[in-house]
């Protein structure tokens, strides 16, 4: 496992590259932690956290809207969160946004993290600490700025991904090559099938030096 | 006038106490500002920013509501608002809270300053940084820390107080003395009937002092 510190401008990340997600419980704080999920992830890892309570919320970014947020405050106060509670979003970017900008809102902010299941989330959405949804068409107007304490990727949960989202996440990690790392670019030609048939040594060092460049990014723009 | 800086754990305010609500624009940075206040208040004081775009919202606790902040986000859009908008709650501390929360939350937030016109928010609810919005019944329980620019506090706009309002404000003075300062209490017992009668330099005196010993206690909390 490779440990990434990731600095905003009020807290920092710690980015957890190649833990596995059967691992989550041993970077939770002491106290109630409330899972909030999409219903594909539940499916295929929610016996991971059957013991924690779980909020479970529909797919794509149509359910990233302040309504969402607003059902999920709901389920909060259900399930009696305080100041206490630890916030654990599970998903892609879009689950990731709405965790933390609900995290970020409720009672003033509560604590929080993310396990990316994603190639995108992994090397882009969860770092930084953007946070939003949106509204009435107009993508991430409503969010706030704030650092999840960790994020944990885990190269094996991508096996479960489409074709499409591989695409997506390698696009970005192009990206980041193209911008900061010829090296990066070079491994890249080399390996891109051994990256679309997620052979886990390459997806690590890739996640790895792309969360790199993005949180070396992060740390100048903020 | 009186100007005291407030400390918060992300940033600071200042709070200009004496400051007349008519000298408000020499506070405000270049650029776009958006005025949001309540019906109340624009009726009383709404000519001093009738050049402004301004969103006016229903008076009372039941406006404090997260559709309050919807109605106020989709006239912001309308209004054209970014980034570099700067947003200026007018009004008492329901006011303040829900301009507060939704300058916080719009696009990731945007620079924001008030003008309390209540002795309670004077003395109060402007100082520390909290803000928020009821939920189903629960109060104040969405929401963020997050300090104004300045507070504009003066003393001459309570004179359109009903009565029983400048009573909430004086019990929360009286509180304060209670707690850090003997002398205040000695003088708020001789001058408790200049107060309510709204001498000036009393309640300039007594809301400095306030205002001092509340932001010492926001110093130390946060």
């Amino acid at each position: 496992m490779t440990s990434i510190k990731v600095s905003g401008e009020t807290a920092s990340s710690e980015i957890l590259i190649g833990e596995h997600i059967s691992n989550f419980k041993k970077h939770l704080p002491d106290g109630k932690t409330i899972v909030i999920t999409d219903k594909n992830v539940n499916k295929l890892y929610g016996r991971y956290w059957i013991d924690l309570p779980s909020i479970v919320i529909g797919r794509g970014e149509g359910n990233k809207t302040l309504e969402t947020a607003q059902l999920i405050i709901n389920k909060l106060l259900e399930l009696n969160a305080d100041r206490s509670t630890f916030i654990l979003g599970i998903g892609g970017g879009i689950v990731c946004d709405v965790a933390g900008f609900t995290a970020s809102i409720f009672m003033r902010g509560l604590r929080f993290g993310f396990i990316s299941t994603t190639l995108l989330s992994q090397v882009d959405a969860s770092i930084g600490g953007k946070n939003g949804v949106n509204f009435k068409g107009f993508k991430n107007i409503v969010g706030v700025f704030n650092q999840p304490e960790f994020v944990i990727c885990d190269p094996t949960v991508l096996k479960t991904l489409e074709r499409k989202e591989i695409s997506n996440g390698l696009a970005e990690i192009v990206k980041h090559a193209l911008i900061a790392d010829a090296e990066m670019f070079g491994f890249l030609e080399k390996n891109s099938n051994n990256l679309l048939d997620l052979d886990e040594s390459v997806v690590q060092k890739l996640v790895t030096r792309s969360v790199e460049i993005k949180s070396g990014i992060v740390n100048r723009d903020e």
